[in-house]
């Protein structure tokens, strides 16, 4: 059950697919090197195998408590999270102004991979603290982000994302939790679910982002605040105050990441928490949206992470089990562990490859190369949280499956992975409400101009692909060309629908990212095979270069052609979606 | 979380797809009514939805327990057996000589599906009882007839499996278990893993089906003997004599089917533990393997129940809830839906022909027919058993989406199946095993006639299907067709490479499996609207029967399409899943 970093596929990924070049030079980047990133995913990799990794298991087992009002994570995690701090880890994307590294965010979803694949539980916190400094750093007072963001970028305190009501999840509009007035600040009151780390034993403070409605504020989602709630408030010399009137009411008892604390927070009990407006009023759910990004890309690499922590163990229990020789020697086994190979390489190619357009976007010096990455990067997002969330399970369960019978065992650990690995469909907007996303905001909205632009540039690169000579692979390109046709289809068809029947357009929202996603890995794993075909010219390692040719012709055969059967789903199967008669159905 | 057994749904299926019909004319079936399978499913539907459903998931909480060398089912489960056998139910479809009902297993598996969705931990109990009955009625002696099988038929002593060791799984032949001749039985020696139900508190003696190997015993699979192991040792006035030397000696912790408990047995510490030889040494492993189609179908119906179970929790809850109005009017929550609906409906159809052709097989007068019948059940059963869990599993994970958080919270229970759902595909043979059991014995075997039979069947009842008005279901014959096509091309390409390449034969058993899954049950959605079609015209519910139609509509749209996809994966994609060196996969 140890975990590896894969540092050498990460290399790959960031090297042999171009990823790295295309960011080093950007703005504030100057300084990335290979040798710097080297350094950076060593350490990164070493923290998380040898501190972060050997507290999953014994994590799950134990879980987050709650004791007397007292949230406590397991046994480690506090330390853990000490090294990772001391480490500078907490702030790795974040500007040098407030003490951050100001590394891009194509290194920092590497290093994010290695965590969470170390330990998703308590990757999650600070997960949540990034996504809460993103929403300060662009939204936040001078004083607020003085106040605030140094002690967030080092990780010295903690961040939350406090949403969720029961009566308003995906419609946050519903939400009921109020913000009145009083002086410079405000005091709220209402009770949030889900809130993961809403409390916990890791941190000096908890800075809650907190989603409330100020008194005259307009029904649904354009009446929402956003507001700074820290658990402790905090005096002006810095120093911590008195605990403001807030708590954790109860852990709620999940599925999996069970020492991930899931709490249920009551705010105002009293005479109401002291909360700070962040902006204006009313604009709370615009603020969110401008981090989402980020927060959704970290739930897609959760998905990458667990699956490759999921591949690890397989691979490790297929080698050593014996029935009828070894188990890897069955074509079955192979056949899974293929699978689950070809799923984790596509993974990275694609979602490396969106982060690093949110680098492009956030730093190349020349406007409109910024804004078309921008485009790019808010096509790509819900496509990389969706796509590599669902990847997570099924490779997970796969795990599960060569483990046979001893896969079904807690001990073993399989299991954890298939069920730490299903909350990220869930996560951040689910996966239904990111094909949503992708097919009503980021296809139809512009009349499907991204999408074709995206495909196009598919288009472009299969042709200099087919220059390559690639060995196995080469059955790529026919299969990725077909592939891009079905995107094409699909794409074309939901434009051409999307306005005069927007309930068949939705019907086929999810297999359309499906398609997208496929699609996006397919052109990772050319890139892949174009990178690994210039190694082994360049004399680069012989075994691991073919690997990858291997690799991304079993992509090819084995999940590519998936591509036409959800272009069939979406084209013609969407009547049957809304045929039945809801009270029938 | 209650549970309805869907008898309309199930009565749909035995009459409207013409089985009832096939099988009621058998002998020793003459007296199946409609009204008569009506008594039953009614009957059998209340025990599953009153007394038997509220315990799944307090029982999934409590779990089985062992403390001081006792095994205890969760509360309430013994009541619930005993109703279950008061009822007659442990002997549905076994001969009244022993006491049984001598129903058909047409009619069998269907009570059976509304227990396993009841509570699949708890039917587990009376499904190894069912394959002991097998075993016992066809190869044991008179005398061990008389002595067990009235106990086990009434369900006053349950039946297990004993058959995995830890180094020997999938592969039997590696068992270490001896037996030691003792003038009229053997002394038992071993320790055996994951035996279900291995020790409980539900009936008055336990009858262990246990392989092990006589001290002269060849090597490998031909050297296994089949020994019955009674808890308590039987007086030959029928009466419980001494305890055997047999113990638990832990339970398993488990992902899911917490309530039903996983044993880890010791037998023979003291003096050995008397067992009695079934049958001729050496013969154990061939006796074991004619009872396990029935086992096998029972696992697929098993995926079949949870599906049905997580559908109607998701279906509730898809009502209840409201986001932006209620989810179910959400294209992308009905989708889910269907995608449940329609898979639900192609398993139930296909898995209960499965088991009509079980009945055909056992009691046709005619012995060609039922050789013959016999030849498509060996064919279909691994498809039953892999195809049906592993659809199961998918199911049971949309059920979890669509509750959204909710799902991810234990207390919900939309999570419960999807651990519990989880097993079906490792049980009685992982649907590895399955898949090789599929091409390498029942289509390769016989140069692929028992296959090309099967399509040959349905290529004739897509053409008498083209003749049917089927409104919207229309769809289905060019995209069945079209998926039969796929399935005939990959059964040709098995044949063509079987004998000469088998490690590329292998590399494609697991895509073959489920892309005979998928045309299965796309042949029996044909025949379901062929059904739904003539209740139509026979002025039949007609919201019942449109929803049929369009259930069948989804079907051809959303999972047929995906047949031609798994045929391209086995006929060009095995080379990719052996291309990798062993040692860098």
């Amino acid at each position: 059950m140890a975990y590896a970093a894969p540092i050498t596929d990460i290399r790959f990924t960031l090297d042999d697919l171009g990823l790295l070049q295309r960011v080093a030079g950007l703005p504030g980047c100057e300084e990335i090197s290979a040798d710097l990133v080297d350094a950076i995913l060593e350490e990164a990799g070493k923290l998380a195998g040898e501190v972060i990794a050997p507290l999953n298991l014994k994590g799950d087992v134990q879980g987050a408590t709650f004791e007397n009002g007292v949230v406590r994570t397991a046994d480690g995690f506090a330390d853990a999270y000490r090294a990772f701090t001391d480490g500078g880890w907490a702030g790795i994307p974040f500007d040098s102004d407030y003490g951050g590294q100001g590394l891009p965010w194509l290194v920092t979803v590497a290093a994010m991979e290695m965590f969470a694949a170390a330990n998703i539980a308590w990757t999650l916190c600070p997960t949540l603290t990034i996504g809460a400094v993103e929403l300060l750093a662009a939204h936040g007072s001078k004083e607020q982000k003085d106040t605030y963001l140094p002690k967030l970028v080092s990780g010295e305190w903690a961040g939350t994302m406090n949403l969720t009501e029961s009566h308003a999840g995906s419609d946050l509009g519903a939400l009921r939790s109020r913000a009145k007035p009083a002086g410079d600040h405000y005091l709220i009151t209402g009770k949030k679910i889900f809130i993961t780390y809403g409390d916990h034993d890791m941190t000096d403070n908890i800075v809650h982002m907190v989603l409330a409605r100020t008194p005259d504020a307009p029904a649904g989602p354009k009446g929402i605040s956003l507001f700074i709630v820290p658990k402790y408030l905090v005096n002006p010399d810095g120093s911590l105050g008195p605990q403001n009137d807030v708590r954790c009411l109860s852990l709620e008892h999940k599925l999996g990441i069970h020492a991930s604390p899931t709490c249920v927070m009551a705010f105002g009990e009293n005479d109401g928490a002291v909360g700070y407006l962040v902006g204006e009023e009313n604009e709370g759910l615009h603020y969110m949206f401008t981090m989402m990004n980020n927060a959704r890309m970290n739930i897609g690499i959760s998905g990458l992470a667990v699956a490759e922590r999921a591949y690890q163990q397989a691979r490790i229990y297929a080698r050593d089990r014996e029935q009828f020789g070894p188990i890897i020697q069955h074509p079955d086994v192979r056949r899974m562990l293929m699978t689950m190979r070809a799923q984790i390489e596509a993974m990275r190619g694609f979602a490396y490859e969106a982060a690093a357009y949110l680098d492009i976007a956030k730093r190349h010096p020349d406007s409109d190369t910024r804004e078309a990455a921008q485009t790019r990067v808010d096509l790509l997002i819900p496509v990389v949280k969706a796509w590599c969330s669902d990847c997570g399970v099924e490779v997970a369960s796969l795990g599960i499956q060569i483990h046979g019978g001893m896969g079904y065992i807690e001990e073993t650990g399989a299991a954890q992975h298939y069920r730490d690995a299903r909350i990220a469909p869930i996560y951040e907007g689910t996966n239904g409400i990111q094909a949503i996303d992708l097919v009503a905001r980021k296809v139809l909205r512009d009349g499907g101009a991204a999408a074709t632009d995206y495909i196009d540039s598919l288009r472009s690169e299969i042709k200099s692909f087919e220059g390559t000579d690639v060995g196995d692979a080469a059955v790529l390109s026919s299969r990725l060309s077909a592939a891009v046709d079905a995107l094409a289809r699909a794409t074309d068809w939901l434009v051409a629908n999307g306005s005069a029947n927007r309930a068949s357009t939705l019907a086929g929202a999810s297999p359309y990212l499906t398609l997208f996603g496929i699609v996006a890995g397919g052109a990772a794993m050319a890139r892949a095979a174009s990178g690994a075909a210039k190694g082994l010219k360049n004399g680069g390692d012989h075994s691991f270069y073919s690997a990858k040719l291997s690799t991304a012709a079993f992509y090819a055969c084995h999940i590519l052609p998936q591509a036409d059967a959800l272009a069939t789903a979406i084209t013609d199967g969407s009547e049957a979606v809304l045929a039945i008669d809801e009270d029938l159905l």
